[in-house]
């Protein structure tokens, strides 16, 4: 079965602490099992045109859509989700089956 | 040393047949060996409000960011750069060093 992968493209407001939001996350997926794997990251190419403003990338991975589901219905990440909404300034949010074209190499 | 992500979040042309440009993108991380892996996908979730338009996403690892840097001067990367460029309505792009908080399991 294809693993699932919820991909969220921020900008954070200004005044927000990044390291505490994204201390926040680290302590949800902890809690949640379903979370196959999260990897975030601070775009450093500043290709500005292109990054339209945004500047972090947050991926996470699931088994199957039915453990996303369960994600997404946790208690603890509909807590979280308040205090993740109030940090951004714009957000993109694309929910999808990944089509692995080069499976990663260890 | 971190690995590096290439993020592409895209909204194609109405006319695009995506099949042909992933199938582009396919033949052009076969030719590049340091694309360490390639994965895409289509949301599926349609939370509108949310995805902004973007419909696919399109990741690319990289043992590094030199081996990103390759990519990028890479003449297939160019060349094709051409071709993905004509296909877009719009799009946003982020390059970062992965943080790694829950690594995927087997």
């Amino acid at each position: 079965m294809a693993e699932f992968v919820h991909l969220v493209v921020v900008k954070f407001k200004e005044e927000v602490v990044v390291e505490d939001i994204i201390k926040g996350l680290e302590k949800l997926v902890s809690q949640v099992d379903t979370v196959k794997s999260f990897v975030w990251g601070k775009d450093i190419e500043s290709m500005e045109m292109l990054r339209q403003g945004f500047t972090h990338a947050l991926m996470m991975t699931f088994g199957s859509k039915d453990d996303f589901d369960a994600f997404q219905t946790h208690p603890n990440h509909l807590e979280y989700t308040a205090t993740f909404s109030a940090a951004i300034e714009k957000i993109v949010l694309l929910d999808f089956p990944a089509v692995v074209v080069k499976p990663p190499t260890a």
